[in-house]
C-alpha cells in the first residue's frame, strides 16, 4: 500500500512529464515547419495560415521569442471558440465528444467538495487504524486513514457513506439526464439547420431479393413504383467493386514508389535509382526503378480500366442493395422506418448513411450469413475477453532466452551479458502482451467489420462497445482480483453470486493507490503525450523529405487523424466508473479525476479545432451508448459499494442499497424512452418542415440531377478511395436556416444548460 | 419415492375420474334444456339448433337412446372441421390457440418414441440400482431403473443422453421453426383475407400535447393535415366515459334485479315481493320491490343522461388520445410506424386496436405516470412471486381452532368435536392458499391493466407473461427444491451459480413421479372437467330460472366464456416445460403429457367449435410469446440437464452441453427476426394490395361514413357496454376474397405442413 509520500512522489513525476510534453508542444508548434502536424485542420478547410497568422515570416523556426513566453496560451485560444461555431468548424460529432469530458467535471467536481466536506471528516474520526493493533498492521497508510476502512465494523456512520451514495447517484442520474436533454437538443438543432445533403433523401434498400424476370434494378425500381407511388424518385444500385477498389488502392500504392524514385533521382541526377522486383524491393533482379515502376503503373492502369468496364457492364456485378431517393424527406423518412414486405428478411430499409460514411463491401450480406456471423462473433468476443491470456502466455514462454539461444545461436554472445539478459527477460515477456493491447482496437474492428454494420459510424459505436467490455474485465476487474480474467470468471462461478461482489467490494479500497497512479499515468501524461502527436510529427517530416513534390501533395502527407471513438471513449468510460466506485469509498482519487477530466477536455478541445478531421458525421448517433455505458458503471459502483458494506457489518444496509440499482436502471429506461428515438428514429414533422421550406425557396429544384451520383462507389470517383468528395459538392446556397426551436429546447430549464449555445 | 403400483393405481382413478367427467358431459349435453350450455357458440352465430340438429323434439329431455350409445362421437366431430372453416367459425386466435396443444403433441410424441428405443435400454442395463447397496436403499423404485438415475457415476454411458438431448432440442427447433412459419402465414393470409375493418384505417394517438389556443380536437386535425396531408381523413376523440360507464353497470344491474322481482310477482300474483334498502338488499327498511327499482332505475337514468350531455359538451372531458383515420391502409401503416415528431413522448401512434378490443380507461395515461406505473408494477410483481406466501403464511396462523374459538366463542362446541376438529385444521390452512391461487389470474389482470396497456388482447398476453414467471418458480422449481420462492431466492443468492443447477439439477430425476400424477389430476382430470362446465352450467339454470323473461334474456343468460389465454397458456408451458426437462432423463413421464396434449387438443378443439365466443380477434398475435417461453423452457432444461450430469461424475461433459443452451437462443433471436415483425409491423405492400382492390371493387366507397360511429366509446352505443356491436356493422359484400399467397408460403417446404388449409 502506498504512502502518502509514493503518491506525491508519483505525482510529481506525472505532472513534470506533463509539463515536459506541454512545454515541447509549445515550442515546435511554433516552429512554421511543424505548422501542418499542429494545425492540419486549417489547411483542410483552406485558412492556409496558422491561427495565430503572424507567424509565416521565418519559414522554418520561429525567432520571435515573445510568442515562446506565451507557451501555454493556447489553451485559453482553444476554449475561446463558442460552441456553434466549434460545431460549424469541427462537426456535431467532434462538439458532443468533448463534452463527454465536460459531463464527467461536471459531474464529479461538485461530488468531490460535497464527499471533502462530508466523508473525509467522518471516516478522519472512524479512529479504527489508529487503535494499536491497526497502527502495528503496516499494510495501512495515511490515505486510509481518510477511506471507509478507518470505520469501525459495524459502525453506524455507514449511513453517512449510504446517504453520499444516494446523493452521489441522485446528481449523476440528474447531470446525465440533463446533458442527454441538451444533446438531443443540439442534435435536433443540427439535423433541422443542415444543409441539403443527399442522405436525407435516400434509403438504403438490402437484401432485394431475385427476380427470374427483371435485373436487380428493374426490380427495385418496379417494388418501389407500386409501393411508394407518390414520393419515389430514382435509385442507384451498388456494385461490387471491391476487386477494382483494390487494384485502384495498389496503384495508388506504387505511385507513391514512383514519386519518391523520381525525387531522388531529380536531387541527384548522376545515379539512376535502382530496386529489386522480388519481395519488398528487398529480393529479385536489380532494375531501372523509375522504368520499373512506369511500366508496373501503366500495367495496373490497362487492368484497371478493363475491370472498371468489367464491373460496370456485368450483371452479377450489381450486388441485391441499392440507394433508394425520393421526392421528399418525408417520403425517405417514411421508407426508411416501415417494413415493406411481410417478409422482414427482404426488402430491409433503413436511412442511408452519410455517402463517405457507408462501409461498401457490408451491404450485400445475406440475412442468416448476417446472423451467423453476429453469433460467431459474440463467441469470438467472450473467448477474447476471457481467455486472451492463453495464446499471450504461449507466446510467453517461447519468447525466453532459451529459446532465443536454441533458435538464434549466433546471438548466444550478446544475449550472454548480464545488462541485456536482464534486459531481454524484463521486455520480452511483457510484449507479446503489448503487441496485443496494441493491436486489440483494430481486433475489435473487424470483428465489428464481419458482424456487417454498413456505416463506419455504427462500426466505431460496436467496436465501442466491444472495447468497454474488455476494459471492464480486463483492466477494472482485472486490477482489482488480480487475476486474469479466466481465473475471475471461475470464481463468479463458484462462489456465491453475493460472495464474489463481496471479495470484490472489499478489495476495492486497498487498489486506490493503484489507480490513482494509474490515472496520473494514463489520464495525465497520456493526454499531454496526445497533443505533441510525435508519431504524427515524425512521419510528416519522413514522407515532406522523401515523396512530397507539389503543395498537393504536402497536403496528402498531412495525417490528421481523428477522434478515435472505439478506443478512446470507453477508456473515458473508465474514469467514469472509477470516480463512481471511489466517491463513497476513497474520495482522495476524486480530485485526480477531476483533473483528468478538466485537463482532457481542454487538450481536446484543442486538437479538435486545429488537427483532427472527421471522417463522417453522425450527429453525435453515440450519445445513447455513452449514456448508457456512464449508468453501467453507475450500478457496478452501487453493486460494488453494498458488498463492501456488507463485509463491514452492515448486512442490514443491504434493503436500502438494493434500491439504487434498480432505480438507476428504471432511470435508463424511462431516458431511453425519452430521447433515444431522436437518436435513431425520424420525426415526420421535421421532414415535413424542411421539405415545405425548400419547396418555398427553391420551387425549380431538380433533385434527380442532385442525387445523380451520389452514392455512387468512391472508386468511381476519380479513383480516390474514401475521400468525401461528394460531400463538398453541396450547393453553396444553403436552404433557409430554420431557426426553429424544436419542443425540448423551447422548455425553460434547457436554455440554462445551453447558455453558450 | 413412488412405485409402479402407486402410478398405477393413481393413472386408473384419474382415467376413471376423466371418463366420469366425459360421461356426465355426453349425457348432459344431450339434453335440450342444456343446449345452450353446451352449444352457446352456434346461438351466438345465429345458427340456433344444436349442431346434431334432431335433438329438438323433445323440449327437456333427450330420449333417443340411440343417441346415448355414441356418446363419445362428439371427438370425431371436432376433429372433422378443416382447418379453414375453425377460422372462419372460430377466429383464427382460438383455432391458433389449440395448435400450441398440437405443437405439443408433435415435439413429445417423436420425442417418446425415440426415448423409448433408445434411453429406456440404455438406462435398464446401467445396473447401478441393482448393485446389493443400492438395493438397500428404499428410495428407489423401478421406475428409477428407466431414468438416468441408473446410470454408474462417471459412465460413459452419459454420452448416450448427451447426444439425445441434442436431439430433442434439435427436433424441438426445427419443429417450432416449421410451426413459426406456418402461423405467421396463417395470420398474413388471415389479415390479406379479412373484410374492410374500422381498425385497418386508423390509428391510435395518445399523448397529443395541449394546446393554449385550441381544442384537442382541432389540433389533432391540425396536425395531421399538416404532416400526412395526402392521407389524412377523419378522426375520433376519446370521450373519459369512466363515470358514465360506471352508471351504465349500475343500472344494468338494478334491472337485472327489477326483473328477478317482476318475475317473482308475475310467478305469484298475491304477494307484491318486498327488499330493503341497505347494505345487498339485507339491511335497512322494507320497502316494496318492484316500485323501488322503478323509482331508482328512473333516477339512474336521469343521472345517465345528464352526465351523457356533460361528456359530450365538457371540454375536458376529452382525454388527449384519438383515434385518427387515414383514406388508405397505406396512410394508416405509414402512420403507425413512423415517429411524429422529435419529442418521442407525445404524438405516439400505434395501430389501432378493433373497436371491441380497447380498454378505454388506459388511453389517457401520461408518459411519466405509465413509466412509473411500470417500475411498481415489476416491483409488486417480484414480491407477488417471492414472498407470497407471508401474507397466507400470517392469515394461515390466524385461521386456526384457537383463533376461531376466541373471536367465536359460541363455535366452541362445535368444533370440539373430534371429526370437525380435525376437518378443520385440515382444511382451513390450505383455504387462505387456495383461495389466493383462484384469484392470482386477477391480480395479475390488474397488475397488467395499471401498467396501462390499451388493448384486451395485450393485457392477456402481459398477464401470461406474469404468470408463467409465477408457476416457472413457485409450481415447477418449488415442487423440485421443496421450499418457499423466498427460500429458493435465498439459496440462489447464498450458493454459486453452478451449485444452484446442481441441487436442482440432481433433485429432478427424484421429482418425476410427482409430476407424472400431477399430470394426471391437472392435466387429465382436469381439461376433462373443462368440457363438462359446471359452474356455467348451473348459473344459466339459476339466470335461466329467475331472470330470463324473452329470447333476449337467454342469449344474454349464457356464458360461452372463452379461452382464457392469461391463465391456460402459461400453464400449457409448464407441460412443455416438463417434458424437455425430463426427456433425457426419465422418460417414463413423457407418455403421459402426449397423452395430455392429444386430449386437450381434442377438447379444446371441441370447446371452440361449440362453446367459447372470443372477446377479441388479434390474429394470433400471442405467438412470439409462445414460442419464446417454449425456448425459455427448453434452455432451462438444457441448464438443468448440465447441473445433473456434473453431479454424476460427467464434468467433462459441460463444455459440450453449454453450447446447447447459447445455440438455442441463438435460434430464437434467428426466429425473431425473421417472423416476429409479421405479428408487430404492417408491411406496405400488403396494404398496398388491399388498397389497390378496394379502389378497383368499390370505387366510390364512402369511407368516412364508414368510420363514422367505430370508435365510439361503447357506453354512448346503446348503452351496452362490452358488446362488439361495432363488428356486426361489416358489410355484407366483402373485399374480392385475395388469393395471392404470400412469400413465405409459396416455398414449397410450408405447403407440407400446411396440407390441411
Amino acid at each position: 500500500m502506498a504512502t502518502v509520500a509514493d503518491i506525491s512522489l508519483s505525482a510529481a513525476i506525472n505532472l513534470l512529464s506533463s509539463l515536459a510534453f506541454l512545454l515541447a508542444f509549445a515550442i515546435l508548434r511554433l516552429q512554421p515547419f511543424n505548422d501542418r502536424v499542429y494545425f492540419p485542420k486549417w489547411y483542410l478547410k483552406g485558412v492556409r495560415g496558422s491561427p495565430t497568422g503572424s507567424n509565416v515570416v521565418k519559414k522554418f523556426v520561429n525567432l520571435d521569442f515573445r510568442t515562446y513566453i506565451r507557451f501555454l496560451n493556447w489553451m485559453p485560444a482553444a476554449l475561446h471558440m463558442p460552441e456553434p461555431e466549434l460545431i460549424d468548424h469541427a462537426g456535431l460529432d467532434s462538439a458532443v465528444y468533448i463534452r463527454i469530458y465536460l459531463l464527467g467535471f461536471k459531474i464529479f467536481a461538485p461530488i468531490t467538495v460535497l464527499a471533502f466536506m462530508v466523508l473525509v471528516p467522518v471516516n478522519w474520526t472512524g479512529k479504527t487504524l489508529e487503535t494499536p493493533r491497526a497502527a502495528k498492521d503496516l499494510t495501512f497508510s495515511n490515505i486510509d486513514k481518510i477511506s471507509v476502512s478507518n470505520i469501525p465494523f459495524g459502525s453506524n456512520k455507514f449511513w453517512v457513506h449510504i446517504g453520499m451514495s444516494y446523493i452521489f447517484s441522485f446528481w449523476t442520474c440528474y447531470s446525465l439526464y440533463k446533458e442527454y436533454k441538451n444533446i438531443t437538443g443540439m442534435r435536433l438543432r443540427f439535423l433541422a439547420s443542415e444543409r441539403r445533403r443527399p442522405d436525407q433523401f435516400t434509403v438504403l434498400v438490402r437484401n432485394v431479393p431475385p427476380d427470374p424476370d427483371e435485373s436487380v434494378s428493374e426490380h427495385i425500381e418496379h417494388f418501389f413504383y407500386v409501393n411508394h407511388p407518390d414520393h419515389y424518385l430514382m435509385h442507384q444500385v451498388v456494385y461490387n467493386a471491391n476487386k477494382l477498389a483494390s487494384i485502384v488502392a495498389q496503384k495508388k500504392n506504387l505511385i507513391n514508389w514512383y514519386v519518391y524514385y523520381q525525387n531522388k533521382f531529380e536531387r541527384d541526377p548522376s545515379t539512376r535509382p535502382t530496386t529489386r522486383t522480388g519481395f519488398m524491393g528487398i529480393l529479385g533482379t536489380k532494375v531501372d526503378a523509375i522504368d520499373y515502376y512506369t511500366s508496373v503503373i501503366d500495367d495496373l492502369s490497362k487492368q484497371e480500366a478493363a475491370e472498371r468496364e468489367n464491373v460496370v457492364k456485368d450483371p452479377n456485378a450489381v450486388v441485391p442493395a441499392a440507394f433508394v431517393s425520393f421526392k421528399t424527406r418525408w417520403g425517405a423518412a417514411v421508407c426508411a422506418q416501415t417494413q415493406q414486405t411481410s417478409d422482414p428478411t427482404i426488402w430491409l430499409t433503413e436511412w442511408a448513411p452519410e455517402p463517405r460514411d457507408v462501409v461498401w463491401e457490408n451491404l450485400a450480406i445475406p440475412y442468416f450469413e448476417l446472423n451467423f456471423r453476429r453469433l460467431l462473433m459474440s463467441v469470438s468476443l467472450f473467448f477474447l475477453t476471457f481467455f486472451f491470456m492463453i495464446p499471450i502466455a504461449f507466446v510467453q514462454s517461447l519468447a525466453n532466452i532459451e529459446a532465443i539461444k536454441k533458435v538464434f545461436p549466433f546471438l548466444m554472445p550478446i544475449i550472454e551479458k548480464p545488462s541485456i539478459k536482464s534486459f531481454v527477460q524484463g521486455f520480452l515477456p511483457g510484449l507479446a502482451l503489448k503487441i496485443f493491447l496494441m493491436f486489440l482496437p483494430r481486433f475489435l474492428m473487424t470483428m465489428s467489420k464481419v458482424e456487417g454494420f454498413t456505416s463506419l459510424s455504427s462500426l466505431d459505436r460496436r467496436s465501442a462497445s466491444k472495447y468497454y467490455l474488455f476494459i471492464l474485465i480486463n483492466v477494472f476487474l482485472g486490477s482489482v482480483i488480480t487475476g486474469t480474467a479466466f481465473q475471475q470468471l471461475q470464481q463468479f462461478i463458484d462462489l456465491p453470486s453475493t460472495e464474489f461482489t463481496k471479495t470484490v467490494g472489499s478489495t476495492i479500497p486497498m487498489k486506490a493507490t493503484f489507480f490513482i497512479t494509474y490515472i496520473m499515468v494514463d489520464g495525465w501524461s497520456g493526454i499531454a503525450g496526445e497533443i505533441l502527436r510525435l508519431s504524427s510529427l515524425i512521419t510528416f517530416h519522413l514522407k515532406n523529405t522523401f515523396l512530397v513534390k507539389t503543395e498537393q501533395d504536402r497536403e496528402n502527407a498531412m495525417n490528421p487523424g481523428s477522434l478515435e471513438f472505439a478506443t478512446s471513449e470507453p477508456r473515458i468510460q473508465l474514469y467514469f466508473m472509477l470516480g463512481h466506485v471511489y466517491a463513497p469509498i476513497t474520495p482522495i482519487l476524486l480530485p485526480f479525476i477531476v483533473v483528468f477530466f478538466a485537463f482532457a477536455y481542454m487538450i481536446f478541445r484543442h486538437q479538435i479545432i486545429n488537427v483532427y478531421n472527421q471522417q463522417y458525421e453522425s450527429g453525435a448517433a453515440f450519445w445513447p451508448d455513452v449514456h448508457r455505458r456512464v449508468i453501467m458503471g453507475l450500478v457496478i459502483s452501487q453493486i460494488l459499494l453494498m458488498g463492501l458494506l456488507s463485509t463491514r457489518g452492515s448486512e442490514n444496509t443491504t434493503l436500502v442499497l438494493i434500491a439504487q440499482p434498480i432505480l438507476t436502471i428504471w432511470f435508463h429506461r424511462y431516458c431511453k424512452g425519452l430521447f433515444e428515438s431522436a437518436f435513431v428514429k425520424f420525426p415526420l414533422e421535421d421532414a415535413m418542415v424542411k421539405d415545405t421550406l425548400e419547396r418555398a425557396v427553391e420551387p425549380k429544384l431538380n433533385l434527380r440531377v442532385y442525387l445523380q451520383n451520389a452514392y455512387v462507389h468512391p472508386v468511381f470517383n476519380g479513383g480516390e478511395f474514401e475521400k468525401p468528395e461528394i460531400i463538398d459538392d453541396e450547393e453553396d446556397n444553403p436552404l433557409i436556416q430554420t431557426k426553429r426551436t424544436t419542443h425540448l429546447s423551447s422548455k425553460p430549464e434547457s436554455d440554462n444548460e445551453t447558455g453558450s449555445y
